[in-house]
């Protein structure tokens, strides 16, 4: 059985401590949410976030492969006619097909927070689904408190979800806005919301984790009658956060039998759960059901013999279903695998057992132990590959470079660099003054570099994240950062690890123009 | 009705990746556990782990208020006589009165781990719980992969419970071992567990969260007649964790009508998590159900509107309860009232429309237009305040500082600070070197600062953070710092924000020493 999926990173995880997303960010999330296969992405709230106007304008352009993209609003407001709302007419503005409004479930909510009527509510909810219908769109409707709403009053609750179904909604969402509710509830909640509206309006699901039961409430209602999901790939979200997709789909799809995303997408859970930390910006949890680096980890000396007798003993799932791996007992053979398919992307075909895979293998774990992680820096990925196989000729050498920052009297000046570049046999020493050390770094390299190679004048740095890990170490900890760069065309991720953030910075600096001038196939002067 | 509860934190927690403890963090973690009314505290394997015996013979001489320490072990060996095992003699050998001790209630992995007969296996089982009990010892009888044993070959599962249970067992606990049972099926095979053993024997459950499920499953066992649960009171364990005591207790006695300890213990939930997590030293998940900092933190303009006006609407319980707090999220969408309460927490009432509230107003919104972001950086928060209420007078200034960082031929070298601060009308210059600018200034700063306040020897900077924000101006976009600051007791988090990482690390920096100064009431040179 085929079961929704809506992804809200972009709008509930939003919503979440320390979260924050550019415009670039949420373009990367979508795409890659959509290749995953994920059928709905709810992105923003273009009434309240002018920023989420510029993403749903840049986004008409994107290639989503058949995802449909979401913005988010909520019910005209009490005594407003719906045609003449602001809040709708955002909603219209986006272009998008699918919309996504919540209203409320609860009499006591309508009483308190919306200080208006039972009736005027379902007023609210029945002309604003109305509305955006007869605009050509189809509304999900989120049913806000719909299980505290059943507690209290649920001949009221049921009827908020019939106004909306009536009124045409396409989908009904059932929210536990406050995370309050538990899965035996949720189930019976469901089979009588399941109950009240035609089977032709799908029923959703939208749980959150303040009792660490978003993952059991949204099976629970998917027992009850629900066939639409909602949450966020690795759970962000406000307060305790959303259902985590990641283990929806484990448990759902490879566990129960159910359809979530296509099945060839199953492999790749690990890796989409990883690049959506990273466009958050956040650690990828290690304790994470399925996709965290400890889920398949064995420590003790009797689980780790205890899995190479039987699997099963000590791990609930085969690590490599979800593209993950087992972690002390060197899954050598699913490691090695999964990477010389990936360097087949590159066109270069390795044997398994040759020395070519193990040095690469080898220098691969080295990077990982200095804090490099590849996933979300397929540029870095491949020219570390094409180093290591020694099918590469680097560009241009960094032979010195002095850095330096001063502040007199309080006042700031800006950073200077000084750098020398050898290409060839030749040399060129150049200076630029930036916004901090990094900036006037970037300046300065790679204005010596175009004397070479002038086709660098089209790159442009469009993103460069920074993370601290190992944070324990303070301001000695080491730092990763990431590059995305662009030739206005194509863009690109390289990345770099070191307790020196300007180290850290070069490296991925030097990857994402070494990687410009190969793919550009432009003349190597060092050859 | 009661529910038993044991905290493996001291043995499955002690499997977890990256934890290990010392026996001074046993002993303070047993005392902390036993103060807050946990009944079994399961302390390790004396068998398999010398230090944990080192710990057993000092736990002798604790006052645990009740609690029972549980040494935990397995059953004798296949062919062995039960009396003469040495893993057996071990627990014998700690004087715990009550002893864990696990055997295989899967007929599968009998064969494939065990390598022996079934029949061999009950024999194992019934002769080591009847040894222990025949020395005095209630027995805890973990009955590992008893889940898989229901799916694969129920009789022989039920048939090893029955051998534990005649034999003498205390306890019967049933163990989801791989993390990979869904609640309906633990429901289902709880209650035939139960109706197979007598009633005086207690029944148990122990989970893992390998699906996001072992606090679901854990109320799905006392629905189906467990009366005793097993996990660590943060949910750390192996691999995903094991289930989560402190979510637990929420859900089954603050809100499920449960007792699992004294309830004038449940408002120190949030104090006995951070211990816990402290001795652990890991950081306490923002996230986590009830105990989290970001378990009641609202962000969006609409919830924490919504909250003052109802704090059901978007909290499922009142915080309080648990011990911990509402945080409201400093944005630019939150309103004044909030701002209003949030300063009443340092003793100071503004009225609302009063000229300072105007005025900490515009400040706030004018240092986050400049990418400040106060809601994890509630130091930074109170200074920003302080000073805008001109109450508070800075300990010192930094005048100058020049920052030289070089790479000759390839080679780096560490980065180079000279600082000069000022404290009342005296001078101080100095430098030092670290990795990374950042580390070379923190440590030169705090070198100079130190000749005139030497109580800043006891501080600790214990994570670093950087964000890059706005993100779409490359190297010169707006990177923002948190820096979180201990001094062996408490701990504070201070934030700065700018185009220029150094600068940014600086404001943060100087927040840090300034807090720490002005809260240990030390003697202000610069007044």
């Amino acid at each position: 059985m085929k079961i929704q999926l809506l992804d809200s990173t972009l709008r509930d995880g939003a919503q979440s401590q320390n979260i924050s997303f550019s415009v670039e960010d949420k373009i990367n999330m979508a795409k890659a949410l959509a290749s995953f296969g994920i059928d709905f992405i709810e992105a923003g709230n273009p009434f309240s976030n002018p920023k989420d106007t510029e993403f749903f304008d840049a986004a008409l352009r994107l290639d989503l492969k058949g995802a449909k993209l979401v913005p988010f609003g909520s019910t005209c407001r009490k005594g407003a006619d719906a045609s003449q709302d602001a809040s709708l007419a955002a909603l219209l503005d986006t272009s998008c097909e699918y919309v996504s409004i919540f209203g409320k479930s609860s009499a006591m909510h309508v009483e308190k927070i919306l200080e208006t009527t039972p009736e005027e509510n379902l007023r609210m909810i029945s002309d604003s689904v109305s509305f955006l219908t007869s605009k050509g769109r189809k509304v999900l409707f989120d049913a806000e408190h719909f299980f505290d709403g059943m507690k209290q009053n649920p001949d009221y609750a049921i009827a908020t979800i019939k106004a909306a179904a009536s009124a045409g909604a396409y989908a009904v969402v059932l929210c536990d806005t406050n995370g309050g509710a538990f899965p035996d509830f949720v189930k019976i909640a469901t089979e009588a919301a399941k109950e009240s509206i035609p089977d032709s309006v799908i029923l959703g699901i939208h749980c959150h984790d303040d009792c660490g039961l978003a993952v059991a409430n949204s099976m629970a209602a998917v027992e009850g009658g629900a066939a639409h999901i909602q949450g966020t790939f690795i759970g962000i979200g406000e307060r305790c956060g959303n259902a985590n997709l990641s283990t929806l789909i484990g448990n759902l799809q490879l566990k129960g039998g159910y359809s979530l995303v296509p099945q060839e997408n199953v492999g790749k859970l690990t890796d989409m759960a990883l690049f959506s930390a990273e466009t958050c910006n956040v650690k990828l949890p290690g304790f994470l059901p399925y996709v965290g680096s400890g889920a398949f980890s064995h420590k003790a000396g009797m689980h780790a013999d205890g899995v190479l007798k039987a699997r099963e003993s000590f791990e609930h799932i085969n690590p490599e279903l979800v593209g993950n791996r087992r972690s002390i007992v060197l899954s050598e053979l699913a490691g090695r695998q999964s990477l010389i398919e990936k360097i087949s992307h590159f066109g270069i075909k390795l044997e398994k057992n040759s020395d070519e895979a193990t040095a690469v293998m080898a220098r691969l774990k080295e990077l990982e132990r200095r804090g490099y992680v590849f996933e979300a820096a397929h540029a870095s990925f491949e020219l570390m590959v094409l180093r290591e196989l020694k099918m590469f000729t680097p560009f241009f050498e960094i032979e010195d470079y002095k850095l330096i920052e001063s502040q007199t009297g309080g006042v700031n000046s800006p950073a200077n660099a000084m750098v020398k570049v050898k290409v060839g046999d030749r040399y060129e020493i150049t200076a630029d003054e930036g916004q901090g050390p990094v900036n006037a770094i970037d300046k300065a390299v790679r204005k010596a570099l175009e004397v070479f190679y002038p086709i660098l004048s089209k790159m442009k740095l469009v993103d460069y994240k920074v993370r601290v890990i190992d944070s324990g170490a303070s301001t000695a900890a080491i730092t990763r950062v990431l590059i995305e760069s662009s030739d206005g065309g194509h863009s690109w991720t390289t990345t770099g690890a070191s307790e020196d953030i300007i180290s850290a910075s070069m490296t991925a600096l030097i990857d994402s123009i070494e990687y410009m001038l190969h793919k550009n196939n432009v003349y190597n002067y060092m050859q």
